[in-house]
């Protein structure tokens, strides 16, 4: 069971070859956009521009003139072309023993009835040759394991590899979600972006991803959902074996409206939608950002095993914010043991005074070590599940935070670290270097309290991750 | 008496000449790096490094051995140097005519009853030349018109200048605070790390601030106050004038123990704080990200005179949530009347249907006349009050949007536009150009949402500023 639907997906995921239709040297065309992106993933299969006006070659590769002229089994079909011109590529694609297709095109199911017969259409085609087809109305897909970016964004190709996967209805969400993604130095597995949906489904997307092992936490962004059933039948299976974060908008009078004219979905209530995702095992977040946030946590490992986190810092006030988030969640900062915070007492600077949430002054910003002693003595405390430094990092004109060593105690005592790096986004290099250590690092104290909370609040459904090693961006 | 305020400030803002004290060419110590501050902003006046144990000079310029040594009359004292040498100091520094300080060090008031006392005499010593203390147990302030970098933080020499000011009870939410206005491109007029407020409060920052031409914005983050009436007096006054956003913390049990030992504050009941600051006319955010959206957009005159928005987008997804979070918090996309429906539909390409939210499709990202042209009618609707549209960039690889047209149809209709420019936070440079523009840009569809709530939500609290012409960054 589990390898078949690998296999049925590998023509899409794991390509041999892919041809790219309307490949073109005009740069203002999609088809242009489509096959630099193919090509600037550094793809290692054979890559077919097809376009019956082109000449010898485009963008250097040798041209074909018609999908006829392609050797039989090319995996991957990746059309970038107008909408009349679809369903005879796909007809052709599968008489040649094509497996999969991308389609950009918009003018289907999502423009009304006449749209959604030609969508039909494109369906029974497909559906002949076993083809699966992603979108029509969509951005395509990316792989990073497999070197593959079947969109028309070049950048996509030098997204980090990593354990997260993405499928979106919407392109543009998508686009918010890999910025999310980005933003926090998460490493990407696959991303698709589903569009209408012609025959393939978010059912079998996640059941692909549940199976897929180089997927460890699965995101959807979901407007509306036809056959809302088969789905919560694939995400419930799916959340026993990996996390599975959900995204879920078009609630409102305006924005059910624009879901419908969009991908073609009818967006349902929301209370039924919230309570079903819940039953199924499904986390549900409220931004890409939180949902960035909460992927990376995951991906990293970051599951805490309770609701109980040591807090140290050098600056008060990030902590009370943090506090004053996390404690109105659930999330708890238990009170030190008599004999942990006489240790702690010990080497404390002057003033100091040994307690949980753990204020260290100034004097932690020059010694450092102060966060790794109180650390390591802390998370010996059984009702303590983690642990989170705070440090305002001097941009480079000021001291740096130990992030190996306290990586290496939170590693000792098996329960995660977490550090909020107070420092613009732009200044995100050091963010990446402390995670690259194994500390899981925000920077603002809202993302790493809303983090704490949605762990806490979530680890039943997100813990069987952190029993597989990840691996980091 | 509108200048009696800023005549009483202006040797902290606007100082002729700076002695610091501690200064030493020692990068392991805190007094390299207060004199490093002030050089690196390229302060007009007088700088005079003032260490027992300095050469000849410091940094280059000439030491001086003592207080005792500076010429009469220097205006701002930055102190550099441990608690015990602080009252010693301030008493020299008030026997040369000296009008204000800023302490950085803490083990004041923070630390119990023998800190209260340290602190109160500190106060008795420069209420005796009525010097104006800042701190202790802060990181100092910043006035960009001035060149005046008086904190320990080089980089804060270059933070653009602008119109928002912030004053924050905690350094550390202070440096996020920043880092958010930094991230949105928001121009900085004053920065006041105002610490344990030994004798300058919250109220008279704010009463500063409101008669300072300079600031249209002022930003507050608050722990707990001491004298709360003195405040919202001020602030309430304040807020008549310009729009006063405040980000208070410290409510739950940590927080508020965090805080006691913070900067000596004790937090109230959150209740008591949302309704009095309510009562004010303060607008009360969440998040210092929310903190900056908001104030960016105000800064930049983009408060709408109503509720109604118009948004187009060439991909639907984002629209699905900006219209999601929006609907629920009273902001409304109305129907477009019939004759502009009709005057939009004529340009529209092939399936897109003239409503509101607009959907554009992927036609309007290489056409992108058609937000101008749809904005330019949907604007003339007297219900419509301001527009917003959506965007993917091409992160350079794609189409840009056309950011000064777009600022120009809003200025012809005297509504404010906004730009969702859906990229990640480390390629802004399009959002910044945007800006400079005219247009109002945020980099996700949640800021975008949230901060169409507040502006839709405040309008009343907030309006003032838009009858003022903000210098952008």
């Amino acid at each position: 069971m589990a390898s078949k639907i690998l296999e049925r997906f590998q023509p899409l995921f794991q390509p041999r070859s892919i041809a790219v239709v309307g490949a073109t040297e005009n740069p203002f065309k999609l088809g242009f956009h489509a096959l630099a992106a193919v090509t600037a993933a550094g793809f290692p299969g054979e890559v077919y521009p097809v376009n019956p006006n082109a000449g010898e070659t485009v963008q250097g590769l040798r041209a074909r003139h018609s999908i006829s002229e392609l050797p039989e089994g090319v995996d991957l079909f990746v059309y970038a072309i107008p909408e009349a011109q679809v369903l005879p590529a796909v007809r052709d694609a599968v008489s040649r023993g094509g497996r999969a297709g991308v389609i950009f095109a918009g003018g289907f199911r999502e423009t009304g009835p006449e749209g959604e017969r030609l969508q039909e259409e494109l369906v029974r085609a497909a559906d002949v040759g076993g083809m699966k087809l992603i979108g029509p109305n969509c951005i395509g897909i990316v792989n990073t394991q497999a070197r593959l970016n079947a969109t028309f964004a070049s950048p996509l190709a030098w997204f980090p590899s990593g354990n997260v996967s993405v499928v979106s209805q919407s392109g543009g969400m998508g686009n918010c979600i890999l910025n999310g993604l980005m933003d926090e130095r998460v490493g990407l597995s696959k991303f698709v972006s589903i569009g209408n949906r012609a025959n393939v489904e978010f059912a079998e997307m996640v059941e692909y991803l549940a199976e897929d092992p180089d997927t460890k936490v699965i995101c959807l962004f979901i407007e509306g959902l036809d056959r809302g059933d088969a789905f919560l039948e694939k995400a419930r299976a799916a959340s026993r074996r990996k996390p599975v974060i959900v995204y879920n908008r078009g609630y409102t009078e305006s924005s059910a409206r624009t879901a419908l004219s969009h991908t073609g979905s009818v967006a349902s209530s929301e209370a039924v939608y919230r309570g079903a995702f819940r039953q199924a095992g499904l986390v549900q977040v409220h931004s890409s950002s939180e949902m960035a946030c909460l992927s990376k946590a995951v991906s990293l490992g970051g599951v805490p095993a309770g609701n109980g986190v040591f807090i140290s810092t050098h600056t008060a006030g990030p902590v009370i914010a943090i506090s004053d988030i996390c404690e109105r969640s659930g999330v708890r900062f238990p009170p030190l043991r008599p004999e942990i915070a006489a240790a702690i007492q010990e080497f404390l600077p002057r003033h100091a005074v040994a307690a949980n949430p753990l204020d260290l002054f100034a004097f932690a910003w020059t010694d450092s070590s102060l966060y790794l002693r109180s650390a390591d003595l802390a998370l010996r405390q059984e009702d303590i599940h983690c642990a989170v430094a705070v440090f305002v990092t001097g941009a480079g004109s000021g001291p740096a935070f130990p992030a190996r060593e306290y990586a290496e105690i939170g590693r000792r005592h098996r329960k995660p670290v977490f550090l909020c790096l107070i420092a613009p986004a732009l200044l995100s290099q050091e963010l990446e270097d402390a995670q690259r250590e194994g500390v899981i690092a925000f920077n603002t104290p809202e993302k790493m309290a809303h983090a704490l909370v949605n762990l806490v609040r979530h680890r039943k459904h997100i813990s069987p991750c952190t029993r597989t090693r990840p691996s980091s961006p």
